[in-house]
């Protein structure tokens, strides 16, 4: 990589947002474009972030009683069919193999877009008794879905993901695994991305294709538009009808089972880009940062300097900090801005007259703060700071977003909030035309609602209101 | 699952060894057959195994400066054409995209079956100079081959892998490379996996298609066959200049690079499986088991027995031990059978007279014997146990294995030898009609030889002798 200066490469966040989204993902190398149109390559600082995300949910699924299994790529194309709202929801964006091993197929096969179809037909196969209940199984794959308009991380052909799918004996089970997990996302979300999150239920238009019921959680991005970050749907008996999923009940009786499914994507990684990311580049918070804390030597080359930072590197890490020494050629505020790019949430400085006073400076990216700690306790300060930084930008990230959070009566409030960037609360009579007439008039969707939470009245129809609804411009 | 004896489901060892492995894998619910031909679904146990494989291989990985990434699953068919060798080998065995999104495609997409081509493709893209290098990613990924016959975990349409794909600047680096990560793999192989193996070079014949040199290692399995579970491939140049990997060295001259790739599959859960099991089903070690111990109380209903099980779990997970308490309904017996059959390598039994008198009865899975241990340090006395079945599972493998291993200096001699269901080792001239003839009449291949190490004669020739090498019945 040549030396000129990062920050020039990359377009201003204020003025141009998805410019400055494509430069920022590319440019600090988390990851590039793939020959095929639509797919993308994660680069190592890219995939490390996933790797941290993968662990902290794997521990979240596990202590929730999921276990991993894996189910073959290719579904065969009759699968589809069985689930009538299904097959028109994914139909349109599969992928299809024709030809394998030198012959043409006798059916053509789906590379999968989800998984419901194939783990339906291993479940009944499986499921013989109330015994055999509940199934509690996730996966953690790649998945493809074509799409006409791509962007690194946030919709591309291929995507990595996990899909959770559970079968229950009950309506309720069911329904309990469903929040549950929804549950298990948004704390996730809150607590390792920092990005707070507003959980509810999906409209009929905006559903998964074949559910009951979708929730999902929507994240607020710098530019105001939001994000699906996650989707948890209730399928009732629809899956397990067309799959026969059946068991024998307590009571000697046949009965379809009630299915769940649960899912989150590498798209996480592009919801962290655009909630913390600002003019420098990533701020990525520290539980998924794949580097930490960066110690920057100053005058690296008086004595004494460099073999500090090491000692202080190596104290470090034994805390179970994911730290590194930068002790390369170029000048520190050529590794400044590197690392601020890149998003590090801590820079440690350390030089030949911080020695002498048994200080080190220490710069939070996410303040952009720069403050002196003792040398002697240096550890036990990165340690509690790297906490302080976590809990920080999530606060920072929620006042963000409540500030951005406007109330509207009718549709002009909507056009208007939305237009401004904001998240609408209004009220929703719950019918389709309404849904459709402020799509159509703000660009915004449905994102999600409150069931139940009634206000004065819907404000397209001026009807009564049933729920209370967020509209926004969406990712 | 019902109450009839497991034991009786599986087919005999000693008569039917391929019977007895797909009843093993399937009823141990390792692994069940997918809808579509030759694929697998990975059940949580089996995937439980492959977790704990990918947990210590991946770590092994980062301990020598690797990091992941991930690249698309597919590959324009042209790439493979750059690679005169390597397209001959793979485009056979290729599932090809030919529709997506609706439309038919104008570029027909290859499933990858291994991803030389298009990380080749990105590296050309990212390197510029000898400050770029090494180059050293992995990735975990499925890739699929279309196989005529196929086996759960042996040899599947789609399996799951790692792939290392490095680069370096001169054919010493990436040599080096080659031959350090063989050695991860066996380290990895006999540590984990308590597997012995033997590695060495792959005949022409046996290489990896486009390699220069391909290093495999080989494992015993009971009935003698071998089974290749893992393999390095040093490229040379191939590659780089197939895809234009090229970089500005300290000496102003552009140059191409070397390259290297290496991997490890799902096939290793076949291994594990091959080389430790018995008449009762599965003996999994330690490292990789997903459960460490079984507890099973006896006459559970007696006051007290449950408790200090309970008592004894609790302690053990403490210490780390991946243990289970079974206080289900089933008879203490029918419980022994099923944790025998999953491999489960120790077996702790508690009842109301081991109490009485502080002991507990711990079973080892291996070696089929049964000892007291002492109560109070119980927790101590299983760590202590489960290391010594790791070790002695790995001793007991090479036993066998090093029983099974012949001399021969002719033809009928390796035929004996590989009839007798052994690794057969020979002098070698070096040629391939040699390497033919002991395939066309004992159905033996070539597996790996030692380079330069000269014994009297060719085994088939007859001529000067070039390499000791192994011949096998393999998988």
């Amino acid at each position: 990589m040549s030396k000129e200066s990062f920050v020039e490469q990359i377009a201003d966040i204020e003025k141009d947002f998805p410019r400055w989204y494509t430069d920022v993902v590319v440019k600090t190398g988390l990851v590039d474009y793939g020959p095929v149109k639509g797919t993308m390559v994660i680069r190592p600082y890219g995939y490390a972030i996933w790797e941290n995300i993968q662990k902290e949910l794997d521990r979240r699924f596990k202590e929730t009683g999921h276990e991993n299994a894996y189910f073959p790529l290719l579904i065969p194309m009759s699968y589809f069919t069985k689930e009538a709202e299904h097959v028109e929801g994914f139909a349109p964006e599969v992928a299809v193999v024709t030809h394998a091993g030198g012959e043409e197929l006798a059916e053509p096969l789906a590379i999968r877009p989800t998984s419901e179809t194939i783990i339906g037909t291993m479940y009944s196969k499986w499921i013989q008794s109330y015994r055999d209940l509940p199934v509690l199984i996730n996966q953690w794959a790649n998945v493809m879905r074509w799409e006409k308009t791509t962007r690194p991380f946030l919709r591309t052909s291929e995507f990595l993901w996990q899909e959770g799918h559970t079968v229950h004996a009950t309506e309720e089970e069911a329904m309990d695994e469903t929040m549950k997990m929804l549950g298990v996302y948004k704390e996730f979300a809150e607590n390792c991305l920092a990005i707070p999150v507003i959980t509810g239920k999906k409209t009929e238009k905006e559903k998964f294709a074949g559910a009951q019921a979708t929730f999902g959680m929507e994240a607020m991005m710098k530019d105001g538009k939001s994000l699906q970050a996650g989707t948890s749907h209730y399928f009732g008996q629809n899956f397990a009808k067309a799959f026969e999923i059946k068991f024998l009940d307590k009571d000697g009786a046949q009965k379809y089972a009630y299915t769940s499914s649960w899912g989150v994507s590498t798209r996480l990684i592009g919801a962290l880009i655009m909630a913390h990311g600002d003019g420098r580049g990533l701020v990525i918070p520290p539980v998924v940062a794949p580097t930490q804390v960066v110690i920057v030597p100053i005058a690296a080359k008086k004595p004494g300097v460099l073999e500090k930072c090491a000692q202080v590197c190596e104290q470090l890490k034994k805390a179970g900090v994911r730290v590194i020494l930068d002790d390369t050629d170029n000048s520190p505020g050529w590794k400044f801005n590197e690392w601020e790019m890149k998003g590090v949430p801590l820079r440690i400085e350390i030089g030949p007259r911080d020695m002498e006073a048994g200080k080190a400076l220490i710069f939070r990216r996410d303040t952009l703060e720069k403050n002196e700690y003792t040398l002697d306790n240096l550890t036990d300060s990165v340690v509690a700071l790297l906490g302080t930084v976590q809990k920080d930008m999530l606060e920072a990230a929620r006042v963000r977003r409540d500030g951005r959070i406007v109330y509207a009566d009718d549709l002009d409030g909507i056009l208007n909030g939305v237009e401004g960037g904001n998240f609408v609360k209004a009220g929703w009579c719950g019918c389709r035309e309404c849904e459709d007439e402020v799509k159509a008039k703000t660009a915004a969707t449905a994102r999600v609602y409150a069931e139940g939470e009634t206000s004065e009245k819907c404000a397209v129809c001026g009807k009564k209101s049933k729920h209370t609804i967020i509209f926004a411009r969406a990712y």
